[in-house]
């Protein structure tokens, strides 16, 4: 009964189907699906729910489990099981196997290397597209895609690709060696892997080969695995700029106590940071000592710069992160920031100049306020867009220049600039 | 000379290099491209510069490009063209192709009718594996994927798909329905084209069909195009939480008098918001008329208060929009934004305390700092929390309430909290 409504299903919904079952009932649901379909919905389990299956499953049923795994996601797998379930992962694994996890064990977590598998159809030049044909219907059930073919010499090294729509267009006596495509955009193990989600973006691709230092064919990334690190990157740029350390877990799935930790840092150095401006303010006691009225319009200038700081970071981080600036445009983008500051800061600082001036009668307090607000505008738009850029020229995130850091900076200028015209043009 | 270089040239690579080029040179380049390539490069031209390339084409080139650009790039080029242009495009059309442009352009901009082609394999249940591959040797060349077959009865109606691998590897004689599987994972021309990113990203699709109100099969969304509107909504979200109204085009391309307008309304509203917490400070000014020192805290809290509530905003919005966190979860956030702002706010407040005694010799004072950070953390963090989910609920994007607005509203309540604790605790 229970295998009937399963087999309906999608394996990403038969995955988390496990997450509400207890570990005993997770085990004979697993046993009654279909091997394929279990094998898939495996992939997509969390790591609890995948270590409770394993520990239930017989050697040999582990080994066909981990037989349909595509061995990216068998990495996956692995690199979130405590050290006595990869041992056993590992022993009932065949040599090949378990030397293909060494390798992949070993690729850098920000690597091309590291989202690859390394189950892809590779022919020969002078195979015909019959032979070709052949040659994937006996092997293509065990492949990722077999939709993009991978044609290497004798040593393994890519020498052009043939697509299926190709092979199924061309006559069957072709040679693949005259119908392939010798020019073939090609990752190295070592690339960073959100320079592939963005090659995938660019070029629109189902999957990119992965070639090592001489050249040979090693593996394949497939859309579905850029799509997560697309994903992921930008949850992390997300974070960075919320002053956040990123998160390897889900929200709801992460303890409060580890919550506290990705938060605290950021506030500290944030915190002291302030402290500056709060500084600034004391040296200037005189001033809203003479006029009190002077404190309240700090909050508007702060939250003002701030605002126009994020958004001019904003802009910059996230169109360098699609590729869309680049730092040679650097004198482009200030520039632009510059008249925009103008244009927005003019409108804000005339407003408020009007009603200061409507609403207390004192046309200096009023000055005071808009002039600051003006040269506040600049200041900030010129921070905001500035710094990711020399973060990115100093191989830092750009993420981190973000609100949070350009408002603390922000708060401290503006102040300093308010108080300081404000010495000027009331005379105290 | 030119053509053996592009030839060798990824169609994306191609569009790009027209760009550089001035309206004369672009006919020229086009003209000598291999037919396939220049509508392959066509779809990933600027607008401009296919404006440029359309009017300088005879009718008979024009039509030939519009034969081999897919619906869908068609669609997205007429929407950015001028009235005589899209003129001109129907003009060449024949009439099966003027219809089709005419209900793809009737759907709204975000629904799934907006960003599907209509170029599918279709087979039927009664065709053998055989009569399929003919199907797709005859018509394939001409659809935008046919690795995913969609298979619909007499009158279009979907009843299941079955892809290509799974044809490869049936036997010739066996029946497509015997093959197809039935429970097919499909979008309706309505949906929101975010909904279908995020399924594109769960199921890990290459491909969606669409079908209208009577289940009738109108049309495909592949994933290439799913990855462009995953990365417009998060741009689209970057842009939001940064209170910047989402822009359409390159931060670079957009003119400098755009970029001010995209950004003053947010501005505005803020800085008019930001006025209350000035009106809160003014209220006070006994306070810090018998003790300065207190002004010079105000920037340390409301930083410390905006900096929590955006961590807090953020987490929440960005789970939202992965599907990880659902609005009856409402209640697991706020109690887990409690426990962690406990922690954080503890920290921070003991810190604080500590620092402002060694430094000023006032316990008072220093109370009544971390007493006031303490709750400004605690209020913050509801309320960045909080927020985002009532806006889900109500129906708005839970984007705009990030930092800049949650700033806002928090700087308010923690100057009110901070000089009522000063009042009870100083006894001014
Ligand atoms: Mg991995
Ligand atoms: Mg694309
Ligand atoms: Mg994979
Ligand atoms: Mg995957
Ligand atoms: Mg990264
Ligand atoms: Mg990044
Ligand atoms: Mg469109
Ligand atoms: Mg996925
Ligand atoms: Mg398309
Ligand atoms: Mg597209
Ligand atoms: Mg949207
Ligand atoms: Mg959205
Ligand atoms: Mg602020």
């Amino acid at each position: 009964e229970a295998r009937a409504i399963l087999e309906e299903m999608n394996p990403v919904d038969i995955a988390s189907v496990f997450e509400e079952l207890d570990a005993e009932e997770m085990v004979k649901l697993f046993r009654i699906l279909p091997k394929e379909t279990a094998a898939e919905a495996f992939a997509y389990m969390t790591p609890e729910v995948q270590q409770n299956v394993i520990t239930a499953l017989t050697d040999k049923e582990l080994r066909a489990v981990l037989d349909t795994l595509f061995m990216d996601d068998t990495i996956d797998m692995i690199e979130e099981m405590p050290a006595n379930v990869v041992k056993r992962v590992l022993k009932v694994s065949d040599n090949e196997t378990r030397g293909t996890i060494n390798m992949l064990l070993r690729y850098d977590e920000d690597s091309a290397g590291s989202i690859m598998t390394t189950e892809f159809i590779d022919l020969k030049q002078d195979m015909t597209v019959k032979e070709a044909f052949e040659r994937i219907r006996a092997i293509g059930v065990d492949k990722e895609t077999i939709y993009t073919c991978y044609v290497t010499n004798h040593n393994r090294v890519l020498e052009g690709v043939v697509t299926v729509k190709e092979l199924l267009l061309s006559d069957y006596d072709k040679r693949i060696g005259d119908i392939m495509e010798e020019n073939v955009l090609f990752a190295r193990t070592s690339d960073d892997k959100e320079h592939i989600a963005g090659m995938f973006r660019k070029y629109d691709l189902l999957s990119l080969p992965v070639v090592d230092n001489e050249q040979r064919l090693v593996g394949i990334i497939t859309i579905d695995d850029a799509v997560d690190v697309m994903q992921e990157e930008n949850t992390e740029d997300f974070e960075k700029m919320a002053a956040l350390s990123p998160s390897e877990d889900t929200y709801l799935k992460t303890p409060s106590f580890v919550h506290a930790k990705k938060r605290l840092g950021w506030l500290l150095i944030l915190m002291i940071s302030a402290t500056i401006t709060g500084g600034i303010i004391s040296h200037y006691e005189e001033a809203f000592d003479a006029i009190p009225l002077l404190v309240s319009f700090i909050p508007m200038l702060m939250d003002t710069g701030g605002n126009c700081g994020a958004q001019s970071s904003t802009l910059i981080i996230r169109g360098m992160a699609l590729g869309e600036i680049r730092l040679r445009d650097v004198f482009r983008v200030l520039f632009k920031e510059f008249k925009v500051s103008l244009m927005v800061g003019a409108a804000l600082a005339v407003l408020n100049t009007i009603w200061i001036y409507i609403r207390y009668h004192s046309m200096p307090i009023a000055l005071t306020v808009g002039v600051s607000l003006l040269c506040t505008v600049c200041i900030s738009k010129a921070i905001g867009c500035m710094l990711p850029m020399v973060a990115k020229k100093v191989k830092l995130d750009p993420a981190i220049m973000a609100a949070p850091l350009i408002t603390t900076i922000v708060d401290a200028c503006s102040i300093f600039v308010y108080f300081n015209v404000a010495l000027a043009l009331l005379k105290i």
